[in-house]
């Protein structure tokens, strides 16, 4: 690996700890630097400024498997995907903490939107059959980080103790309400 | 009003605006004081420090109405409550988002989760009838929290058009899923 790159990763590294954990805005080139131990100059040459870096700890995120999965296996992988991933200690830097830590912040929130609109919301639409897909895919995300952030977050009893098996059982049985087509309207 | 009285007023109000949107660690005494246009020594004096402003700042967080709702009304009472109050123009320091920002705070996370404990899910386990409260509620409160926070955060395509009164049946079709008693386990 030549040493630009390890140089790099460093920076990438260190940028998803500050910035996915505490914030965009809260973070500065400096502490990343400053973490990564190499020089501030480099955040620009590499990436063009401190919006680049962050976006370099995006481009990182694997495509969400739920979006692969077979029609019949949608929810069921999707509850999988959210039910198993939350370890306090082993994982700070996850995708669901820099999707809260993000959305509410000043500068990267529109952004941090737009990604989950296209990449989470708008392909699970085009995975649901019916009318109303897109309320009926918005309603399962809702039901999806509701549960993870009850869970990991705030650590409810009676979720944070649940194993992951229990835990999926209760995200499809509201998931599939989120998804069933309402009579009414 | 006495004029100690409106300084401690302003600092609970600049200390609300400020720590509630960006959370405890990002926010210095100094950036509260500056912002009230007071002393920052008077931070001590009145509150005993930052944590006691902090605090100061929940402590006038009014109950959860739903939480003095009629039994068969919990449901709809609780489902306004979240279905309502975001505009996110004319109410930024609104209680959801001091939830949300610190809850992932490093000093006040554990403060945030006791709260929401205590304060949500422990009054709403005991108006919960039959076995499984605890995990009940835990699940009407993941539901509520995902919708908001999917609605007023993410702004996600359909739910953010949605009207109070049709977010609410949404929330209401799912909160009844989440408070049935299940019959495996």
């Amino acid at each position: 690996m030549s040493k630009s790159g390890s140089t790099k990763e460093k920076l990438v590294a260190s940028a998803r700890e500050l910035f996915w954990t505490r914030g965009y805005s809260n973070v500065s080139v400096r502490d990343i630097t400053g973490s990564a131990g190499v020089d501030a100059a480099l955040v620009s040459r590499y990436f063009g400024g401190k919006q680049g870096l962050f976006e370099a700890t995006l481009a990182e995120i694997p495509p969400w498997d739920a979006l692969t999965a077979e029609p019949g296996e949608l929810l069921k992988k999707a509850a999988e995907s959210f039910a198993h991933p939350f370890d306090p200690e082993a994982d700070v830097t996850n995708v669901f903490t820099m999707l809260l830590t993000n959305v509410i912040d000043p500068e990267m929130g529109g952004m941090i939107r737009e990604l989950v609109q296209t990449e989470l919301a708008d392909p699970l639409t085009g995975k649901i059959d019916g009318p109303e897909a897109r309320e009926r895919a918005a309603l399962l995300l809702a039901v999806l980080f509701g549960v993870a952030l009850m869970r990991k977050n705030f650590r409810l009893e009676g979720l944070a103790d649940k194993s992951p098996e229990q835990l999926q059982a209760e995200i499809i049985r509201l998931g599939r309400v989120a998804l069933e087509i309402r009579d009414q309207r």
